[in-house]
C-alpha cells in the first residue's frame, strides 16, 4: 500500500471522476456513492482502491482481486471478479497513470528562495520559482516560472530553464538551455566539458568545447546521467525523449522527439538518433552515425553502423535482429551437432 | 606503507592480541616482547608489520617477506622463513580483514551538527548522530544513533537512516528507509522516480512511482550508484548486500541476502535476485527475471532468462556457463579449419 | 557560432598572429589588415572566422566555406576557394585546438574564498586559489596556487590538490594526491574505499582500504567517473592520463602515461594498463591483468587475459583484433549457407 509518509493522496474521487479523468467508459458493479481514495496493485487493492490490469499475465490476480474498481481493456471487463467496478479503456496503463497522477499530483511547487541558496544578484529567478538550500544560480542564468532547484544544485552562468522544469538535489548544469517541464534527477550532469582532445604520442591537446547543450520540452533525465556539450554545434535533447539513470551523451550528439534511452546506454559523439527511437540498457553506439527514427536497440547492443528507420538490431556488433538471433541459434546448433 | 595522514594507526598489539582479533593460532618464530605497529603487503612490510598470505601465487614474496609476523594458511606454515611470526588460520583474508580494522578502526562518529547544515526542525535526528556542513535533513527525515551524514549529502523528507549508518558527500537520499550499519558512498542516489512511463507514439505520460526504497543491516552501496524508488511495491536491497560502483537498480528490484553485485551492473524493472547470488561487473539483467539464490553471473552477461540457483551463466544472450564456452570454443575451431 | 553568453571570444588576432599561435605557414589569400575574431565550423564560418578541415570526408565543405581563413593540410591547401586565407600546418586538429584556446582561454581563475565555502582552519589554500560556495575543504588539506575549487565540491582531509587545478561543481575527493593542471569534471568520485570485503556464507567482512589515489600532472577525469583508493597499495592514474565520463577504476589500478579512457569503461582492481593504451567506450577488463603500452582495446570489449603491447583485441571475452573479426565473418557465413 501506498506510504503516506512520502506520497500522500489527494481525493477521494467517485467512480464518475475517474471515469473523466482516465477517459475510459465505466462498467462492471454499480458503485453509486462509492469512493476511491488511492490507487494499489491487484493483490493489494481493497474496495476502496483502484487498480489496473494492464498485461494478461495478471489475469488470475484480476479475477481475485478486492479492487473496488480497476482500468481494464475491453476484451479482459467480462473476467472481473462480481462486485468490481469498472474503468473500461483500450490503454489502461496510460489511463492508470493518469489516474495516479490525480491522487498524487506531481509536487506544486510552493514558491520561495532558500536564505541558504547561493543567487547570484545578475540571476533572473521567477518571483514563483522555488531554490533551496544549498542550490547555486549563477550570473546572467534564469530560472522560469514554478521551477524548483532542488538542494546543492547547481545552476551556471548564463543557464537558461524554462518553466515548471525540476533541477533534482546535487544537479550541475552549465552552458545549457532547457525547455519547460524537463525533469532533471538527482546528480544529472549537463554541459561539461566533452571529451575533446587532438590527441598524439608526445600527449593529448585539449580542445575548447564551444557549443551548448539544448533541451526541449517535456524531456526527462535520470539519476547521474551525463551529457556533454557540443565542440561548437550543439548537443541536442528533442521534446519529449525519456533518458534514464547512468546513460552518457556525447559531444554534439542529437536524439529527436519521444526517444526512450534506457539505463547505462552510451552514445558517442556527434551520432544522430531519429523520433521515436528506443535504445535498450547499456547499448553502445560509436559516433557520427544516423540511427532513424523508430528504430530499436536491443540492449547490450553495439552499434558501428547506422541503422535504418523503424528497423530493430541487436547484438555487439549489432545486425538486423533477425540475423543476429540466426546467427546465435547456428552457434548453438554447430556446439550440439559435435 | 600506509600513508599515516589518511590512516592514522592504532596499537600497537603484541602477538597474543593479534591472535585474539584474528581467531587465529599462533606459531613461527617467537614473538615475545614484540609490538606491531601496521598492517602491510609482503613485499613492503617490516619486522614490526603485520603481513598476510592468501594466495598461493605469493609463496615466493611470502618466503622472502621481512614481516615480523604474518597470517597464513595451516598448509603454508612451513613455508615461512626463519624470523616470521605466524598467526595460523584457515581463512587467512578475512582474518587480515580483522586485524586491518584493530588497527584501523572505521570511523568513531564525533556527534555534532554543523551549523552549517541544512536539518529542517521537524526532523528527529539522534544525539550521538553527526551531520556536516552543506548537509539537508528533511521534514519528518530520521537519523539513527552514530550515524554519519557527509557534507552536501541529502537526506530527503520523511526518510528513515538507521544507527551507525555512513552517507557519503553528496549522496541523494529520497523516499527510503534504511537500517543499521549502512555504509552510502559518495553521489549514491536512491529512490528517485524510477524509469516509468506509458509509452506511446503521441508521447510518454509519465506514472507516478508511488513505492519505496528498503535497505537492510549492513549494506554498502558505491558510488554514484543509483537505486529507484517503486512503483508501487518497493525496491529492496537484502541485508549484507554489497554493491559496487555505478550500478543501476531499476524500480521494484529485490535483492536478497549477502548478494554481491560489481560495479557498473544494470538491473531492470521488478528482477528479483536471491540470497548470496553474485553478478560480475557490467552484467545487464532484463525486467521481472528470477535470479536464484547463489547464482553466479559472469561480467559483461546479458541475462534474458531466469536464472535457477547455483548455477553459473555467461554471454551475451547469458547461456549456462559450460555451453557459453562451449560455444566459443567451437566458434574459434570454426575459423581455425578454413 | 559561437555563443558569447558561455564563450565571450578573446581577439581578435590577424593571420599572422594565428600562425605564431598555431605553428603554421601562411598561404592562399591575402589578409593583410585583416582581423580574425573567433573559430566557427566551416559551414557556419563568415569572413572574419577561423576554421579548419582535419577529415578529407570534409573537402567540399572546405572547397564552398567562406570562411575568412583555415587551418588545412599542405596536401589539400590548393582546393581553398579564392579569397580564403590558408593557415597551413600537418596537424590540422591539433592547431585548431591551440587556436580555439587562444580564442577561449581555459578560465583564469579570480582568487578567492567565497564567505559560503567551508574551509577548515587548519587546510592550507594558496592566496592565488578559488573556492566557490559551499565547497568544502578538509582540515590538512591543501590547494596550489591557481586552482579553482568550484561549487559545493568536496576536498576531504589531507587531500593535495596541485596547482592550476579545476574540481568540478560537485565533485568528492578523499585520500588523494593531486598534481599539477589536473581537471575534474562534475561529480567524480575520487579515493572512497574500494570494494574490498573477504566474502563468506555468512556474511562479507569489509576490508580496511589503506592506500590512496595518486594523480599525475594534467589528467583529466570526467563527469561522474569514479577512482577507488587502493587497499595498501596506491591506485595510479599516470601524467596526461585522459578519462571520459561515468567510468570506473577500482583499487590498485595502475593507469600509465597518457592513457586514452572512453566513457563507460569498467577496469578491474589491480590491473595495470600501459603509456598511451587507448580503451574504447563500455570495455570492461578483469582485475589483475597487464595491459601493454599503446594497446588498442575495441569498444564494449571484455578482458580477460593480458594484452601485449602495441596489439589491438576486440570482442568480449576479447581476443586479438583480426581473430575476432574472423569469427564474426564466420558466424555470418555459417548463417549464409544454410
Amino acid at each position: 500500500m501506498v506510504d503516506p509518509r512520502f506520497f500522500p493522496a489527494q481525493g477521494p474521487f467517485d467512480l464518475a471522476a475517474l471515469a473523466g479523468i482516465a477517459h475510459a467508459e465505466t462498467g462492471g458493479a454499480d458503485a453509486a456513492g462509492r469512493a476511491f481514495v488511492d490507487v494499489a496493485p491487484l493483490d493489494a487493492a481493497g474496495p476502496d482502491h483502484v487498480s489496473f490490469l494492464d498485461n494478461r499475465k495478471y489475469v488470475g490476480a484480476f479475477t481475485e482481486s478486492a479492487a473496488g474498481a480497476c482500468l481494464v481493456h475491453p476484451d479482459l471487463a467480462d473476467r472481473a471478479p462480481a462486485g468490481m467496478a469498472l474503468l473500461i479503456t483500450r490503454d489502461p496503463y496510460r489511463a492508470y497513470a493518469l489516474v495516479a497522477q490525480a491522487f498524487h499530483p506531481f509536487d506544486a511547487v510552493e514558491p520561495g528562495l532558500s536564505p541558504a541558496a547561493h543567487i547570484d544578484p545578475a540571476a533572473d529567478v521567477d518571483a514563483t520559482a522555488r531554490v533551496d538550500c544549498g542550490a547555486v544560480v549563477g550570473a546572467g542564468a534564469s530560472i522560469g516560472p514554478r521551477s524548483h532547484v532542488m538542494a546543492n544544485a547547481y545552476v551556471g552562468p548564463g543557464v537558461r530553464l524554462g518553466a515548471d522544469c525540476r533541477v533534482g538535489p546535487g544537479a550541475t548544469l552549465q552552458c545549457c538551455l532547457i525547455d519547460d517541464r524537463v525533469i532533471l534527477h538527482p546528480g544529472v550532469r549537463i554541459g561539461q566539458d566533452g571529451f575533446g582532445f587532438a590527441l598524439g604520442g608526445q600527449g593529448h591537446e585539449k580542445v575548447p568545447q564551444l557549443g551548448r547543450v539544448l533541451i526541449g520540452h517535456d524531456v526527462e533525465i535520470g539519476a547521474n546521467s551525463t551529457i556533454d556539450r557540443g565542440t561548437g554545434p550543439d548537443t541536442e535533447i528533442g521534446p519529449g525523449t525519456k533518458i534514464d539513470n547512468l546513460v552518457q551523451i556525447g559531444h554534439n550528439v542529437r536524439l529527436g522527439r519521444g526517444c526512450v534511452v534506457v539505463a547505462q546506454v552510451g552514445i558517442s559523439g556527434s551520432t544522430v538518433v531519429g523520433d521515436f527511437a528506443m535504445l535498450g540498457g547499456q547499448a553502445g553506439l560509436a559516433g557520427h552515425l544516423s540511427i532513424g527514427a523508430g528504430a530499436r536497440v536491443a540492449a547490450q547492443s553495439g552499434l558501428m553502423r547506422d541503422v535504418p528507420p523503424g528497423t530493430t538490431v541487436a547484438g555487439s556488433p549489432a545486425l538486423p535482429a533477425k540475423e543476429h538471433w540466426r546467427q546465435q541459434a547456428a552457434l548453438s546448433k554447430l556446439v550440439k551437432r559435435r
